[in-house]
């Protein structure tokens, strides 16, 4: 399956905040995410990198 | 392999305008993208929707 981890990136860490995300929406200042069990949460924040190979996107505030 | 096909919204259609992107990083405005041949792009929008089960990613002006 081709779904990403997502983490937020704080003080230069990474820190996981859901895994096996499959949709993601930015939309004014805040990102709408579901994961492939339903699970959905909004970060306030932006996307700062997607590497889709690695199955990672990194979120920042 | 995980990677997307990067289509831009147009007037409520989709153009596709990269494929097999690996790599996204959002800046200032702009969306830089690169894929599995190397090859980048450079966007000046945001992105509007990502699912990555379909390997499909949306941006919008």
């Amino acid at each position: 399956m081709c779904e990403s981890n997502v983490y937020i990136e704080k003080d230069g860490k990474e820190e996981l905040y859901l895994e096996n995300v499959d949709i993601m929406k930015p939309e004014g200042g805040k990102i709408y995410m579901k994961n492939l069990f339903g699970e959905q949460k909004i970060f306030e924040g932006a996307i700062k990198e997607i590497s889709l190979i690695k199955h990672k996107i990194v979120l920042t505030k």
